[in-house]
């Protein structure tokens, strides 16, 4: 019988990883190593609040006595309706740190070995737990098309988890946006997997910072979510199945989990969907074959919740379902029963130790990468709130994409005294957050009324009438907004949707949010089929625009809807997704001038729901329009105005490289974002190619008058194929009018 | 050098037919070989009429000249819009065989070896040509669910074909409707492999008779469109990819064709589309390692008009693009100019001579087989045409589907004395046939209004207003027709879509239709993002339905529209699909009870575009509905009321045997569908099962009262699956009410 030892390797810091590694599991008991690969307990049920802190409860005594140890923990602080944690009964910034250590203390031991757990967070839009900097959803983030910002924020998301005791960061990164439907549509970084993979990469540094074998005590391993496909499935109806093809499985949904991946992310996670039959959770050519074998990842896959469980669908029961998962390549289960029997499923030959232990070997390395077994407890200072207000600021500024802007009534002009702030969204912060969110403390953020009476110039008369409801047909309050916009020589309308969840919507099943009364229509689970505003908010927008006062109409939002109706009647039309806390202030400067408006589109916005899929790098087929609808969306990928005008040079090839000379030809300063596309013209292989193919993409600040050149490598993959690129400032403008130059990319060398 | 020699071995009819073909071969030069692979003419400009006749066109002498023969012409009797041809310019029945055996001896004439030419005809519901008896569309086909009756429909096309001269008849059949916005969707036998798979057998049977070497003079080889997955292209945009994955391919888009050629299929098209990537025309794994390697298909493999050519988008050449085709393994081009160089692409070595020689003995084969270098010429009789008009009837008959009937508004009571016959197909027929028909002869068919002043008992007062137009917005018809329906007992509405062509449309551009003033809504290239009628079409239906006479509402479609609010207002909603000329009969003996209501949908009714797809056969995964619209069908695959009812007993199962008994539990003679579906519940591979799967269907007509057993036979190919089967009547009736019975198949034997 094997016993602790002080004085064993794995207990000596000096030592490399991985002999650390082979020692523990050397003395290991195989209920002891499934006890590392099970994340069954909801955090939130670890403990309760006394009045003098926390206590631990018996549901976490008992899971700790049952496998010896925890291997891992989920959502210790994770707050939100679904696990009822409020700042009342949760874990703020003052006293998460002391919780965490606690339960650690409790897991240490409690465990023969004293193997410490991990504290698994969501870490979405910034850490899911109460007082954690809210930054914008991914969509908003993906408009930015600034990685070098999403760093920022990242890096600044780990050192508040770290700081709270939380140690892998799960953050949703791999999911292509195809289908707005989908509720998790602002889960995703866009529509194209090349501006994803540069998010992704961006996101791996920010919350892991430099490669290497330790993390830093303000870095965290980060969980990709979710591989893969996910994006694809079919009707946008969340976690159906994505019948897509292993072509389009690897040109669009994997990039960014490849870039993930070459970037170092300790982990990923299995998605809930399947694949073309196969389920990611009991995929073995996807998680083994291709992820470990093809791509040399070493870190851990972990399972969604439940998705082990899900698997006795096709296996009959739950312990071949932990078998068909572990042998697929899943280390770390999260809430399955089936991953509890695996020492049954070992007896009874369905898996072999051999396979367990390489799973408990990638659950242990995180461990020590992490530093636990020296130091198990909180030893990381919390960040400046402040910078996290700013960076999330930021990147809420630099998400706001100006989609049209009629005889350039924006930038707001220093005439207008009289401006009327109208609609659901634009007195209240609480849809700007969006799902995966902790409750806030009221007083947090600012919406854009507030952001526009203190940014506005002194005497300007800044009115609001909310006008309509979120979702369902309550119109009252309209004939009051026209009264005000009617007094108003402006008015803008903020409108959108919300993913919001209230303790009745919670994570009840999908659809069930509007029965309820929630003005919930996005968020996970939470799919909208008609992609349409509640119809109430086009009554509005409707009359409003009667009046004859110019609507510059503000969209927050998770997910592109269709709003033909604001492309119609509206002055000018921005979306600024769903912009975090201080949205308020971000919109009310680009509305104001103050900031320019510097987004671009990551997803292509459709004209309705009729017209789906819509992205614009589809094949290259010669359909047109529909007999009834247009085929192209209302605004193209990559699109985005700016206060000031560009005029682009045309490109220029040498060699690999590729350059054009942008000029601002406006008069205000402004920022460009190009974009090089590429056409294939010709292919080594019998593939049809698609229309375009996003290949880069570079902002340049210019002064009025300035001209700044652009420079862009092209890709090593293009063996053998003749491409033609263009560099615009959107999809649709590199289809129409960019001008073109093609290269012949020489044939691959044989390797 | 070879010469032409009248006992020459391929001369000796008595010679196998191998023989035959590789002696032929042997004499042939490389261009007469390439222009056996040629199909390049359109067959309408290989004649003009004259006033005593018909002469040969200089463009007909030029393309046998070309290539010293000709090795197939399409459409030489073809008429439409898009041809040009009517019955002032084209062949009709009195002297089409006298064209076709006038440019087929020109073609002998012209071959150094005396080979004739294939006529390969358009067949899809009836063969395409003046006088030509026009069937219902293949949706309606789906909609009988009745093998039996379509094969001998099948059979009276057959015969009309080469009593008028053609040979092969292209029929669609292959392609599986999944996205109702697509205009061919009208083409499809439905959404169901197994159903598609019947009919397609039954197609074959009926086209080719019994399989043998020898077609019958009254009998043709088929070419069985498309290859493959062309009802899966994105968007339900025509001829656009098809994003699917192999397994989705196989299990859905593969199983008609896989039917077909085990029936004996003579040929198939390959289709514009690629599948995840591999254009259907390039593409060897499926034309070569899978239809001829894996399946053993020795037929003749067609390319779609002008889909060679195309394949220049991705080789940078037309020359390359015939090489890439020929070695993906197309034998007969149509249309394009890459199968004309095929000459040049031997000489390049792009293609080998062997290569060549196949797909040549390919065609050569099949002119064998028709007994053409015995008989070139016309030789079978004009079958009699009220043969053609009672089984088109018998089709649109069988094909009313019955959707709801409200306290039994139907049959039409005999108390009813004044019906009005409303909306913009109630008294025409041009909507009732569908895409791909020819020009037919004033008076020919009836519509609904016809068939009700025809049938309805003596002393009917049946009344006509048109209320509204198909397309648009002209609702001016609208005050007359609510008169009428308020002076009535009943108001028949008879609305839907058109696939219509006029000369102006033919087949111009997609979205073309609308902006010409047709009233076009389907067809090939016209597909209908909104699913949408006419939007005046519910303004009738609305203001008929607040009169408060019943609203019976009839659809002639050739695709499901989204008519909620029929399903809500109408009193009895039935669709007739495209039913044919005569269709005003058949749908007034259902009204009237003449006949029962026996179709099923052989597609899913959407509510809406927002929610597709829908079907039945989706995987089995657990979303439930989007948050502001149901995920389920308006109404369910299989579904289709009767004007009796039937109880199912419980499915009892001996050894591979499942039968239920069935009984008429109400006042009138019936016919039920029974259907048998499966779920499976363990499956050998861990591939997730869909949540049902129609396994077999089978009529039984039923007295009052009177009970009889339904007896299915659980198919071979469930190896080691636990699956649970239902007997219902819909696959929504199986999902939920049906009790189920469970199965385990024994695993396969190796082989």
């Amino acid at each position: 019988m094997l016993t602790p030892n002080q004085t064993a390797l794995y207990r000596n810091p000096t030592a490399p990883i991985e002999a650390r590694v082979r020692d523990l599991l050397g003395r290991m008991t195989l209920r002891e190593k499934v006890g590392q690969l099970n994340q069954r307990m909801y955090g939130w049920n670890a403990y309760r609040r006394t009045p003098s802190g926390f206590e631990l409860t018996e549901a976490l005594h008992a899971e700790t006595e049952r496998f010896a140890g925890l291997g891992a923990l989920y959502g210790l602080l994770r707050a939100d309706a679904w696990s009822g944690v409020d700042h009342a009964t949760g874990a703020g910034a003052a006293d998460s740190a002391a919780l965490a250590d606690l339960v650690q203390c409790h897991v240490v031991d409690n465990s023969r070995l004293g193997i410490p757990a991990l504290f698994v967070e969501e870490v979405p839009h910034g850490h899911m737990a109460l007082d954690g900097t809210v930054f914008p959803v991914n969509l908003a983030v993906g408009a930015t098309w600034d990685p070098q910002l999403y760093e920022q924020a990242a890096a600044h998301a780990a050192a508040e988890l770290r700081s709270r005791g939380g140690h892998l960061a799960l953050v949703s990164a791999l999911d292509i946006a195809r289908d707005p439907r989908w509720g998790r549509t602002e889960e995703c970084f866009g529509e194209d997997p090349y501006l994803a993979s540069r998010l992704t990469e961006a996101l791996v540094r920010g919350i892991q910072g430099n490669p290497g074998d330790l993390f830093a005590p303000d870095k965290a391993p980060v969980v990709l979510k979710h591989f893969a496909g996910q994006g694809a499935t079919t009707g946008g109806r969340n976690s159906a199945e994505s019948e897509l093809g292993p072509r389009e499985l690897h040109e669009i949904h994997l990039p960014a989990a490849r870039a993930g991946v070459r970037a170092g992310a300790a982990a990923v996670m299995a998605a809930y969907n399947e694949v073309d039959g196969m389920p990611c959770s009991g995929n073995r050519a996807l998680l083994h074959d291709l992820l470990r074998q093809r791509w040399g990842f070493e870190g851990l896959v972990m399972a969604d919740g439940l998705a082990v469980d899900r698997l006795a669908r096709i296996t009959g029961g739950k312990v071949s379902a932990g078998a068909l998962a572990l042998n697929a390549g899943v280390d770390l289960s999260l809430w399955d029963e089936g991953f509890t029997h695996l020492e049954e499923a070992v007896e009874r030959g369905l898996v072999s130790e051999q396979t367990l232990d390489a799973a408990v070997a990638r659950v242990l390395r995180l461990k020590f990468r992490l530093g636990l077994f020296e130091q198990p407890y909180t030893a990381s200072p919390l960040p400046p709130p402040s910078v996290g207000r700013d960076l999330s600021t930021a990147l809420a500024r630099a998400a706001v994409t100006l989609l049209h802007n009629n005889s350039g009534v924006l930038p707001i002009s220093p005439t207008a005294t009289r401006i009327a702030v109208l609609g659901p969204h634009a007195a209240t912060t609480a849809h700007q957050l969006g799902d995966y969110t902790a409750p806030q403390r009221p007083g947090t953020g600012t919406n854009v009324l507030d952001g526009l009476r203190r940014l506005a110039r002194p005497g300007t008369d800044v009115r609001h009438a909310r006008g309509c409801a979120l979702t369902g047909g309550d119109i009252s309050g309209i004939p009051e907004a026209v009264t005000l916009a009617r007094e108003s020589d402006l008015a803008v309308l903020v409108l959108g949707g919300s993913s919001a969840r209230t303790p009745e919507t919670g994570f009840a099943a999908n659809g069930a949010a509007q029965e309820t009364g929630s003005e919930m229509t996005c968020g996970e689970g939470v799919d909208l089929a008609s992609l349409r505003l509640g119809e109430a908010q086009y009554e509005l927008l409707r009359a409003v625009s009667a009046t004859g006062t110019p609507a510059i109409v503000v969209l927050v939002q998770g997910r592109p809807h269709a709003v033909p109706e604001a492309a119609d009647l509206a002055a000018a039309l921005l979306t600024a997704w769903y912009p975090g806390p201080w949205g308020g202030d971000a919109i009310a400067e680009v509305l104001l001038g103050h900031a320019e408006p510097v987004g671009r589109l990551p997803v292509s916005v459709p004209r309705s729901a009729a017209q789906l899929p819509v992205y614009y790098n589809h094949k290259d087929t010669e359909y047109g329009s529909y007999v009834d609808e247009s085929a192209e969306p209302l605004y193209s990928f990559g699109h985005g105005l700016s206060y000031t005008t560009f005029a682009y040079g045309p490109p220029r090839l040498s060699g690999r490289t590729v350059e054009a000379d942008i000029t601002n030809t406006g008069q205000r300063h402004g920022r460009s974002v190009a974009q090089l596309y590429l056409r294939r013209l010709r292919t080594s292989t019998p593939v049809w190619p698609r229309t375009l193919e996003l290949h880069g993409f570079q902002a340049v600040d210019l002064a009025p008058g300035e001209t700044r050149t652009v420079t862009f490598s092209l890709g090593a993959d293009l063996h053998g194929t003749v491409v033609e690129f263009r560099i615009a400032e959107s999809a649709r403008e590199a289809l129409t009018t960019a001008p073109t130059q093609s290269f012949t990319a020489p044939e691959e060398t044989p390797r």
